[in-house]
C-alpha cells in the first residue's frame, strides 16, 4: 500500500470566466470543486493506475467535510485526521479566452498540539502497512519545518520507502532524515540550494541526505541522481498546461516504481509519460490515459554518468 | 420593519494577495468571509442605522449554514428559507499593491418548485409585518424573470412599499407590478432601455410602471424622478472604492426614507451621504460613520423640473 500524506488538504475550487480582467467583476460561467492538496492528487493518479493507496493528513470544518465527501465519491481511502478550524479552499480562475489559470492559495488553518499528537498516532499505525509513503505539499501554519523529517524517520523505522515533494525550509529540514526520493522542481532547487545548475544542485541535495533526487524541469523533463546512476528523461513532445498536475503525476509514478521495485530508467520513463499525459488535463490528479499509453513507449531516457556512491 | 429579500444569498469571500498576476500562482495573505448578497448588505446598513430589518431569501448547503452563522454573529434577523444545493461563494481578490478588487460571481444553485412554494409562503407571512420590502440582486437559476414582479404584487397587496435593485430582464419584467422605487445604475439603465441619457431613460422606466426611479450614476451621484418632482443629488467629494457597497447603502437609505415618510430631497441627501460614506469601505454593508455624519449636511440636492404626473 502507498500512503499519501496531505497535511494541508484543500478543497480545490475552479471558477471559469470568459476572460480575467484585473479590477473587473466576472460572471463565473462554471464552478467546480474537488478534494485536493498534492497528496490527494497523487492518490487519484495511483487509483487510476489500479494501485492501492490511503489518504491521510489533516482536514477540518465544513470544507473538511466537503473534502472527505469528495474522497468518498472518488473511492479513495480516507484516513484524514480531523482538526479544529476550516480547511482552506484554493481558487483557480480559468479564462475561457486563453486557457490561462490564475491560482489563489490560502495558507490553511493552524494546527494545534492535540491534533498533531492524534495525527502522529494515526500515521504510526498506518505506516505499518505502507510500503511507500508520499509526503507532498506545503506545511500548514503551526507545524515546525522539521515536520517532514520526523514523519520520514517514523516511516523509515517502520520499513517504508519515502517520497518527499515539497520546497523551501520544509524540504531542507527533511534531508537529514534521509528520504528515499525527493522531487523538487527547478524553482524549488534554486530556492533551496542557491544553484541554478540542476546537476550541481542535485548532487548537493544528496550530500545533505536525500538518497535519490528527481528534479523536474517542466517541459525539459526529469533529471535524476540516484545510487544506481544518473539519467535524463525527456518528454516526447512539448506540452503546455497544468504544472501542478504534472508534478503530482510524476510523484505517483515514482511511488509506483518504488512499490514495484522497477529499475530507475523504467521509473523515469513512466514518470515523464504520466506527467506529460497530465499536462493537458485542467484538474490535478487527472491524466489522459490515451496519451499515457502512447508516451510510455516513446520517452527517451539517457544515462548521464556512472553510478554515484551512496 | 424593513424586509430585505436576497434570493441568491452568498458567502462573500475576500482573498488578499500582494499583487494580482494573471496566469500566476498567488499566496493568499489574508482571507475573510461574510454573509452577502445585496439584500444582506442592505440589512447590515439598516442595522447600523438602528432600523429593524429582517433578512429573507434562499440559502442552502454548508455555505448556506456559514451564511446563517454569520447573520447570527451580525445580529441580523434570519428568515432565510433552506434550499437544496450549496449556496454560492463570491470571491473578491484584493491586491495589496494597488487596492484593486477583482470579483468573481458564481450564479448559485438552481431553485426548485418546492423551495419556491415554501419561500412564497414565508414571504407572504413576513410581508404582513413589513412597511417596506427591499428586493435586491440577481435572480438565481430556476426562477423566471417575472419573480420580482410577483413578490412586488404580494407586498403591495399586503400594504408594503417596495424598493427594487436589480438589472436586465428581471428589472424589466418587474415594472408592470409597479414597484414604489427602482434604483438602477447607469449601466443597468442603458442595458434595459437602450438609452444612454439617464433623464429620458428614467422617464421611460416610469412609463413602464415604476412609481419612482432613483438612478445611481456612480461618482456623479443620483438622479431621481418621482411623482413629487425630479432631483439631482451630488456627492460632496469625489471618492473611489467599492461600488457594490455604495449601491447597497443607497438602497438602505431609500428604504429608511420610505419607512419614515421623509420628503424626497431629504431621502436623496441621505442616500448620497450614506453611499459616499460606504465607498471607502472594502466590504459591502459597511460605511464610515464619521464620513456619513460629515456628508449628510453637505450634499447638494437640486430640483430639476416640476412634479411629473403619476
Amino acid at each position: 500500500m502507498i500512503l499519501t500524506v496531505t497535511l494541508n488538504a484543500a478543497l480545490d475550487v475552479t471558477y471559469t470566466v470568459d476572460a480575467l480582467v484585473p479590477n473587473g467583476s466576472h460572471r463565473v460561467t462554471e464552478s467546480f470543486e474537488r478534494a485536493g492538496g498534492k497528496g490527494v492528487n497523487v492518490a487519484r493518479v495511483l487509483s487510476a493506475l489500479g494501485l492501492p493507496s490511503v489518504v491521510t493528513g489533516l482536514a477540518g470544518g465544513p470544507t473538511g467535510r466537503a473534502i472527505r465527501d469528495d474522497l468518498r465519491a472518488a473511492r479513495l481511502t480516507d484516513e484524514l485526521v480531523s482538526m479544529p478550524g476550516d480547511s482552506r479552499r484554493t481558487v483557480t480562475v480559468v479564462s475561457r479566452e486563453d486557457g490561462d489559470a490564475t491560482v489563489f492559495n490560502p495558507s490553511g488553518p493552524r494546527v494545534d498540539g492535540e491534533t498533531w499528537t492524534e495525527f502522529t498516532t494515526r500515521f504510526t499505525r498506518l505506516v505499518r502497512d505502507a510500503r511507500v509513503v508520499v509526503l507532498s505539499g506545503s506545511l500548514p501554519p503551526g507545524l515546525p519545518t522539521g515536520t517532514y523529517g520526523r514523519l520520514i524517520r517514523l516511516a523509515t523505522e517502520a520499513g517504508a520507502l519515502t517520497v518527499l515533494d515539497t520546497g523551501g525550509p520544509a524540504l531542507l529540514a527533511a534531508l537529514a532524515a534521509r528520504p528515499t526520493v525527493i522531487k523538487p522542481n527547478a524553482t524549488e532547487i534554486a530556492e533551496v540550494t542557491g544553484h541554478d545548475d540542476v546537476v550541481a544542485a542535485a548532487a548537493g541535495l544528496r550530500t545533505l541526505g536525500a538518497r535519490s533526487v528527481v528534479a523536474s524541469r517542466g517541459p525539459d523533463g526529469l533529471y535524476a541522481v540516484t545510487p544506481e546512476g544518473s539519467w535524463r528523461a525527456t518528454p516526447p513532445q512539448r506540452l503546455t498546461g497544468n504544472p501542478t498536475g504534472a508534478g503530482d503525476a510524476c510523484v505517483a509514478a515514482i511511488a509506483a516504481g518504488l512499490l514495484s521495485g522497477a529499475a530507475w530508467p523504467a521509473v523515469l520513463r513512466e514518470a515523464v509519460a504520466l506527467s506529460a499525459a497530465a499536462v493537458p488535463c485542467p484538474l490535478a490528479g487527472d491524466f489522459d490515459a490515451g496519451l499515457h499509453a502512447q508516451f510510455r513507449t516513446s520517452v527517451p531516457v539517457e544515462s548521464t554518468h556512472a553510478p554515484v556512491n551512496d
